[in-house]
């Protein structure tokens, strides 16, 4: 095998990759709009004909948008789906793994797809994970892709992957043992954008500006301890007693909530991973560093994290075919 | 005097009425949409003309469907005015009083309002009240009135004003101590209406069904010492395991919400009060009962929370004029 396509499918955009074996170096990508929300529609607007067959054809006209892109025929190229795909409104719903599942993949769900005339790429569909109250799906194979050699046995891990849905997956011996999700990007959207606060805060032009990150580590600090209920109002009296203007309390507000997340690791005595994009990075480290958890921080560096994914499911597709 | 006028004047609802004194009966009573916000709307709309003569008028108009109803003449008759009317966008701007105040009315601070022809009643506009963090309007009125006579001295209390944003007011030797806003009701409403999660909760039709006051208590007693980020997530996974009905998981988020608000008493020593209407009466108090807090709280009843509010303006308006 020369290469294999990288299918990240989430809610609201995909993402296909042309990679290189083994180096797994990324040639050349596309992305777009038909994320699994916008697909289960389309279907359904087109009289839910054969579902699987359905979704494999938005596949493949990405693949044909790649082949264009670097004139050269993918027939025969292989393709590992994670994200969304395996959901209810995805191509084929698969049931949760349940906890645990190992760091080399072992024991993650997956379903073999064979190739056909009308798809003819064998292909791979990864499941998510349960937990006995939580529900995750991408991660864990952005998790797999992020280590390339195990990390420390014996000591616990806390991996965080910030986001709408920010998640903390925690890993003991080479082995997944727990996660929890936060609603952290999402409750700050409709805190900032809908709620009565919306009225107090404002997007900063210059992000760099230093009263920005002030206000934002108060935010942080101010969350720890306190209820989420009540902490919120005080972007209000912020803006009531002059304290704030509207671009220091969007920081503020998203030091609150982005603190609100991270308070519950304070006590912690694992060694935490930082996995986020660029502009995640950035507030999340702040934030740690507020919370005085530096020390025990280390991050992974942007580039590794967006490309987690396409070595995570080359791990996964490794195994099933080894 | 003989009577007085009641005027509760809230962000979205406006509300006269004629109070008979001593006895302090209502007579009868307006209310109607003209909140401040929607006045405050209109008087900009209106090139802002004389603010104080132009929400005296939305107030005179309803003197006049009082005097209509029936059939007497209000003039003379005096107004007291608590609520948002003396917020940055009510009648006219007062200084937050700040705490402590005292439960007798001694240290609020009001407004008299003279007499003039096209407005012939004299009235008293009441403040609102801050802490270093916090503020109200409104709620300072209704607690004055809710006390006939003086609370135990020594012991601590804790009111509990449910709503859009709840207020919880310490109470200490007869005075106003401290008090804590909390966004349940906003929250709830954005999180079951607006986010991932209103895909899965649906209001019951018919709500004395026992398996929804079930699911309530479990949301409270699962957001007792969790984080509300994380712990609102248990909505999605209640319906992607089929564990709860969309009826029950609407129950369940609003357990979740409360519990979450109500968890900061939960080691608290003072008596509790709950002064809510009837609907959120009901649910605050299963609430309250879940979280084993039932020997330590007294409920005051709906009639007695919905006229609070004009016994104390009486006690205010009496002061001053004393």
């Amino acid at each position: 095998m020369e290469y294999f396509l990288s299918c990240d499918w989430g809610t609201s955009a995909f993402r296909l990759r042309l990679v290189s074996v083994p180096e797994l170096k990324v040639i050349t990508e596309v992305v777009s709009e038909k994320g699994i929300a916008a697909t289960y529609q389309s279907w359904r607007e087109a009289q839910k004909p054969d579902r699987v067959i359905f979704y494999l054809g938005i596949i493949l006209e990405h693949i044909q948008q790649l082949e264009k892109k670097i004139s050269l025929h993918l027939t025969q190229v292989p393709v590992v789906i994670s994200g969304m795909a395996s959901s209810t409104i995805g191509m084929l719903e698969l049931p949760y793994q349940e906890l645990p599942f190992g760091l080399d993949g072992a024991g993650l769900q997956t379903q073999y797809l064979k190739a056909t005339p009308d798809f003819p790429h064998q292909g791979v569909l990864v499941s998510g994970v349960k937990s006995a109250h939580d529900v995750m799906r991408g991660e864990e194979t952005q998790l797999l892709g992020l280590l390339t050699e195990d990390p420390a046995i014996g000591q616990e891990q806390v991996f965080i992957f910030p986001g709408t849905h920010s998640k903390h997956i925690w890993v003991n011996n080479n082995s997944v043992t727990g996660f929890k999700t936060y609603m952290t990007g999402e409750i700050f959207g409709l805190l900032a954008q809908k709620s009565i606060l919306s009225a107090t805060v404002a997007p900063a032009e210059n992000p760099e500006e230093p009263a920005l990150a002030i206000a934002f580590k108060q935010g942080v600090t101010d969350a720890v301890g306190t209820n989420l209920l009540h902490a919120a109002f005080r972007v209000r009296t912020n803006n009531l007693f002059g304290k704030l203007n509207p671009q220091q309390n969007f920081s503020y507000l998203s030091g609150l909530v982005i603190g609100t997340e991270l308070q519950d690791l304070v006590n912690s005595n694992g060694q935490l991973y930082l996995v986020a994009g660029h502009a995640l990075q950035k507030y999340y480290s702040l934030a740690l560093q507020a919370l005085g958890l530096t020390e025990q921080m280390q991050t992974f560096p942007a580039q590794w994290v967006d490309e987690a994914v396409v070595r995570g499911q080359f791990k996964i597709y490794q195994r099933l075919t080894d």
